[in-house]
């Protein structure tokens, strides 16, 4: 313990030290373009992960790139070389990133970092590579200092943001090459009221696709308008009916397997519920919030199911009019999921939905993109325990409890392949805009979850010890 | 008389020795890619109106590009220069184009003309420059085989498929030039069973633009899924109330003004409206009709007024998944309207109905894009009957009294500028994708149509003298 403290105390003291360096390591690597969507960016996704392997050997561990075929993003694997006597934590990040448009809103370009008012703007500056360089970067402080007090193996995927499945095929087809203690999914982060959290619960995600049909070609609404079938139209009116003015969606039996949460969650979302839906129309940037009346705010972002469009696009978009009545319109949709609901029941049920709402002439049909159930999570054991008490000591704040509204789908693939303490938590802000032009993140926050982790790693390996 | 019977003889036959040369200046034009709607086709609209005031000028007619400003596409007018006691006919066509897309649904490229099974297949084929080629062609023949018989004008514009108001500019503000004792609108066709027509009236158009903001951001839909405004579930919502599933338009007050057909019009149509009903499916490739059951397919493309969503975009349309709420979302909406609904009324019905439909925080705004009123035309008097004349000798078909489902937005310049008859007609035909991939133009039916109007031009001069 006493050699544990000491090298703590020297990491800490180095971590202070190499400041600029620390932030110079994360601009690079935020410099590589990883949009995991977008099939053109493959030699971008292969450039960060092995961008990832040789800064993990740079640093003594042993990392692979874990090829995921020819459709698949690979994720990158690293392990430290300590005694197996050791405790052993596996911590998750994804060096995958959302796509930057609308491009033009950006303030500086997404992929040349850019420091200003204290935070560096760049596309993943806060999803998630802000995150995972935090945790490495505590680690090199360690082994710099004395050594790393437990094991740590980390596992980075680059299809988080498209729900991919490199990872799970990975996670479950290595299982038992992959024993740890626990399991530390570092892609969250702390609270709108700047408050360190660990998640008990996830939303899952069902993303699919609609696609109309009306007729084989392209027609002229002068001479067809009043008979032709209008796949928009009648897209547009499916979607309409899908979720309803007050947030209900209306797919049968959609609610049926949603668990409500315990009294003492709802007695807490409700005593702070005027200040956080206050505080998320502000993130938001919105004139009002919409949802379900009935349900207060932290119910509709964590313990509600929803369904959103996400993209939609048919007929003639460019500047000025045309007349047509396309043949072909479709619609990204997808809905967040809440224990208990199971996706396949939900997209079967939209299926045969989605036909009775519409008309003769138009074919609707549903392809699924990518399911993520929802999790549960647990927040207490020495994990878990042990990060509450790097918060505390960092920051001065006690953990909150709370529920994601987002899906992590790597969640759920450890929990059933790796039966161990799952920790959800992060040091990412509500006010990073993420997924949104001018993503940024504070580099205070970051030096700060450096030192957590620091902190994390030396309590975590105390207290595990038998 | 006898003058002019050997004019139109010699005409006649001088038409058929000249086939080969006819389609090749048709081809000419039709590589010119004027797209109206496009502001990059800018020079090639320019291209076009001076290819056409140039072909003009060498028939010896005088020609003028009417500037229309920086914003406006210029008209086009030509004037024979026979002595003025001789009847004066006015035949308006268009030069410009709808744009081609989808692009790659073309068998060959739109704006290189390719001839196969007796078609040209180009953009602008049928829709118009087939139509006005034809008659140009016809006052090119009866020129060089003894002069016309009477005075004619050119009015060819470029702005019809996106309802300019370089035209209606010019007719209005030039009205005491362009006296004349009829107007031939020339953009019309045959029906569905091969019969040439006249329309008695024509349907308008009211093209809009409706713009949905939710949150000033995008936002990412697992933090704020089940609270954010998402415009695009509240566009297709208003969107698709604004049509009910029967096709019954749902804006207040929108058929208060609708005017019914004549009980012999009704009676014509009903006796053959199951037989239409089947050409029209075939025609849209269509696996069923939609439309209002009350009324037959008749009513529903030529006497009942419609609401067509032509285009729609919003959020993240590219391949794969992005889990966004984006701020905006865009759709392009036309009503054809009938006699005697008043645009500006619907317009504004709309914008307060469009305000009920939406949430509230969602902003819909309705931008008018361009208003065509609908027109009553005759088909009676010496200019109609020349017509039916010329048709029967040519196609040896008595003419079909119809109504016009699409809009012709300068019949009503026309009409409230001049005050003289207008005939609606033309020698396009229901099969010719006009507004689609693969349009394409009979080469017979170009050939037919410049001896029909060679036939015409005599025999309206003939009529015409006191």
């Amino acid at each position: 313990m006493t050699q544990t403290q000491s090298v703590m105390d020297a990491a800490l003291y180095r971590a202070r030290q190499h400041r600029d360096e620390d932030v110079a390591d994360l601009i690079e690597e935020l410099r590589i373009p990883s949009i995991s969507t977008l099939v053109e960016r493959r030699p971008d996704i292969q450039r960060n992960a092995h961008w990832l392997q040789h800064y993990f050997e740079r640093l003594g561990l042993a990392a692979e790139v874990i090829d995921a075929g020819p459709d698949g993003r690979p994720v990158v694997v690293a392990e430290s070389k300590g005694p197996s006597t050791l405790p052993h934590l596996t911590i998750y990040g994804h060096y995958d990133v959302q796509p930057p448009d609308p491009i033009d809103l950006w303030e500086t370009p997404p992929f040349v970092p850019a420091v200003r008012d204290g935070a560096i703007y760049a596309r993943g500056a806060a999803d998630s590579k802000g995150n995972h360089m935090a945790a490495i970067k505590a680690v090199e402080h360690l082994l710099a200092s004395g050594g790393l007090p437990l094991n740590v193996r980390f596992i980075i995927e680059g299809e988080e943001e498209i729900t991919g499945q490199a990872l799970p095929e990975f996670v479950r087809s290595h299982a038992e090459h992959l024993t740890t203690d626990a399991v530390l999914l570092w892609d969250g982060g702390f609270d709108e009221f700047g408050i360190p959290t660990i998640a008990t619960a996830l939303r899952g995600l069902l993303y699919v696709e609609l696609h109309a049909t009306g007729a084989d070609i392209d027609l002229h609404s002068g001479t067809f308008g009043g008979v032709a079938p209008n796949p928009i139209n009648t897209l547009a009116r499916v979607l309409g009916e899908l979720k309803d003015r007050n947030g209900r969606v209306t797919i049968p039996g959609f609610y049926d397997d949603v668990k409500s949460p315990s009294p003492e969650e709802l007695e807490a979302w409700r005593a702070e519920d005027e200040r956080y839906g206050e505080e998320m129309k502000r993130l938001a940037q919105a004139r009002a919030l919409e949802g379900e009346p009935d349900f207060n705010f932290h119910e509709r972002t964590w313990s509600r199911p929803t369904l959103d469009v996400n993209g939609m696009l048919g007929g003639f978009v460019g500047e000025g009019q045309k007349t047509v009545i396309p043949s072909k319109a479709f619609a990204k949709v997808s809905m967040r999921l809440v224990p208990d609901q199971d996706w396949k029941k939900i997209l079967e049920s939209l299926e045969s939905y989605a036909q009775t709402l519409s008309t003769p002439g138009v074919d609707i049909s549903v392809k699924l993109l990518s399911p993520a159930p929802p999790v549960t999570a647990g927040a207490d054991g020495p994990a878990a325990d042990a990060l509450r008490a790097a918060f505390k000591q960092t920051f001065g704040k006690e953990t909150a409890l709370i529920r994601v509204g987002g899906s992590i789908p790597a969640a759920a693939d450890f929990q059933e392949a790796l039966g161990v303490p799952i920790i959800i938590s992060g040091i990412d802000t509500p006010d990073t805009l993420i997924h949104s032009p001018n993503e940024h993140f504070s580099i205070q926050q970051y030096h700060r979850g450096i030192e957590a982790l620091i902190r994390y790693l030396c309590l975590y390996a105390a207290s595990a010890h038998k």
